[in-house]
């Protein structure tokens, strides 16, 4: 990164902080908690809004990705408002649901005075059950007349389902004497808590670029951050992430110079917070695990050890009974499929090296264990095998994730 | 099948039970509880024994696995004698593992009067240990005086870690007037208790074949049975599967007739028997799921729906709380990889449908949830997209697998 490049810092804040966007949240009855904040409404007052958006790989994609996708194509990335609700994903749930999706995306449109296709919808909590559209409708005029900086913070609480806090990541730069923010709320990969589905996150901006930038940079951010976020290893049917920029900061991000990488950096570190505040709020989770891998062959075979090591049951819930068992690690490396020599590989616990060329390292196991019971802990993995690396987040495995998942869901 | 092939029939019996086989198990004190069997020996009595093996795909494979593998190649399948040990997997144990190895093949083909390549070794339990030698070769001499039909009980319990019960599966033919047998023994997927390795098997069998056709009858076998259960994902770094074949039944299995056909169907009955027990006894386990997918584009298709959803940590929670989710069936199947339409995907219980067409099949959830608290359980998913079919099993994921896994080591 260019040391001469203007400065990201983290400020306090919600989606509403860029120029031009204001928020809203209301208790729809979606959730069974008739009071529980469960639909919002984020819109962009700026006419030259571009919006992008990464949605989930699941081949079983609900109603509200399907239709997103499509209208990010045919507003051509002119979208200025998402409307999203939780307590029902709205998957599964055939015709009716894409039905529902689109009436929802209307009646926003006419509401706000914007074409159909400029709005985003998103969706998550149960799965396979209709989502009864006048829940949303009825609720759509009150929102619009709420919409306000103030309201917008509580956007983040309204799109929780098993998280246990609301996530929001707000960044500030000064660029020719003038601020620019890129504001983030997310809500977790708990994954599918009686069927709860996965990941959801919103991004706001006042820097200034077309769609096409916006799509590449939001891609970049979110394979080093989302993408690399694991709890359990299940891919929901409604991922997404969806990023507005009202351009209203009059900072422009331009192909072939650096504002680029100064954009890039701060949609990075926006998304990279949320994506650890994901990995930390994994359902039942205790500890917050970062696994790096270095020395690998080729970027491939870093992502494949990281991955295999993130998921493995038995590595995540050697972690929850903070015991050193590096055995677990390498095994999971082992089947990872990348190319190593066994017999070279490193592993270390917070720098503290517990396997050293495949064997123990001899290490002391009471502090090991000790560096196991922080809250935070850092999975070292050297394969001297090359000179790539990856990196991972993710949680350990409890007893609560079992209790919360295998809860009947009536 | 071939309806005129003579018929395979479970029997009582063991290792011993195939004509020219005898073993012994003994108390070495590598398990911590002195008293438990922890090793044992297999021995053919015949000189013109073959035999076969199928090992771990990990990359990093213990020392027994490496010795194993290579003696089969050296002795070009002539292999007469198994030593096996639990307690200890000699994992990840350096130099020092591989000689411990050696060692014993050393030690048990002098006893043997055979040569030491004709020798095969197999370990189970903690990784990253030292493995005793003199333990194992101070016991050698004891084993040999023991072997003997009535002895080779043991064996099975000799091999388990975290398996509840021993697992034993002897088939018998008749052909020609002339009785064949095929006896199985394995210890557990249970995966890596405390580092307590994974699956092993051993079989014998006093059919007569050479070596190659052996090999190919193992894997094809292993393919239907043994690589189609899974605990919890993870590939252990002993994974072991051999097969002896003493030929003293005279009854000879040949290229290009029906006893090639006669004998794969016995011999994966057999496996598929131990497989089952496998599941049913993963760590922690209260159900044997069996994942049946049918209507695939192609096999690959159907191999990766049905170990998507086996593997899926949310539909192994969902079934340990009885909850019919099929939003989570569905799900694990779209992300596997494979080709199809979300739209035609229908979802059965043990025939009850669940899901069709991609939506709610609006069954009787109490019935369900009543078919689900069963202990032996089968999902069916039709992919409506082709002919292609995969079978795997598997269990639910419990919080006694939890706690099985967290405890610390010491």
């Amino acid at each position: 990164m260019n040391r001469s490049l203007p400065k990201w810092e983290f400020v306090e804040g919600n989606v509403g902080t860029p120029l031009g966007f204001r928020a809203a949240a209301t208790a729809a009855g979606i959730k069974r908690a008739n009071d529980s904040l469960d639909l919002a409404l984020i819109f962009s007052d700026s006419p030259s809004t571009t919006a992008a958006g990464v949605f989930t790989t699941n081949r079983v994609a609900a109603a509200p990705v399907l239709l997103s996708r499509q209208n990010l194509v045919k507003s051509r990335g002119r979208c200025r408002a998402i409307v999203v609700n939780s307590g029902n994903a709205n998957a599964c749930t055939g015709r009716a649901g894409m039905q529902m999706a689109e009436d929802t995306a209307r009646a926003a449109a006419e509401l706000l005075g914007i074409g159909p296709t400029q709005v985003l919808v998103a969706s998550t909590g149960v799965i396979g059950v209709p989502l009864n559209a006048n829940l949303v409708l009825k609720q759509l005029p009150g929102l619009k007349q709420k919409l306000s900086k103030e309201n917008a913070g509580k956007v983040a609480n309204a799109i929780m389902t098993t998280d246990t806090f609301p996530k929001t990541s707000v960044m500030r730069s000064e660029v020719k004497g003038k601020a620019v923010h890129i504001a983030g709320i997310a809500k977790g990969a708990g994954m599918i808590h009686p069927h709860m589905a996965t990941m959801l996150s919103f991004i706001t901006t006042d820097a200034s670029m077309g769609e096409r930038m916006l799509h590449n940079l939001l891609l970049g951010a979110a394979g080093d951050s989302f993408n690399r976020v694991t709890v359990d290893g299940d891919t929901s049917t409604n991922d997404t992430a969806l990023v507005l920029s009202s351009g209203l900061s009059e900072i422009a991000v331009i192909p072939g110079n650096d504002s680029r990488a100064w954009f890039a950096e701060g949609l990075t570190l926006v998304c990279q917070s949320l994506a650890r505040m994901i990995a930390r709020d994994g359902e039942g989770a205790s500890k917050l695990v970062t696994v790096e891998v270095v020395g690998a062959r080729t970027p491939f075979d870093a992502d494949r050890v990281a991955r295999a090591v993130a998921n493995s049951p038995l590595v995540k819930t050697a972690l929850a009974g903070s015991d050193p068992n590096w055995g677990r690690i390498i095994c999971a490396a082992g089947y990872s499929g990348a190319r190593f020599d066994p017999n070279k590989i490193d592993v270390s616990i917070n720098n503290m090296p517990i396997c050293r060329k495949g064997v123990d390292a001899g290490f002391d196991e009471a502090a090991a264990h000790h560096e196991l019971d922080g809250k935070k802990i850092l999975l070292q993995i050297d394969l001297h095998a090359g000179r790539a690396g990856a990196r991972m987040w993710t949680c350990d495995f409890t007893r609560d994730y079992i209790d919360i998942n295998a809860s009947y869901r009536s």
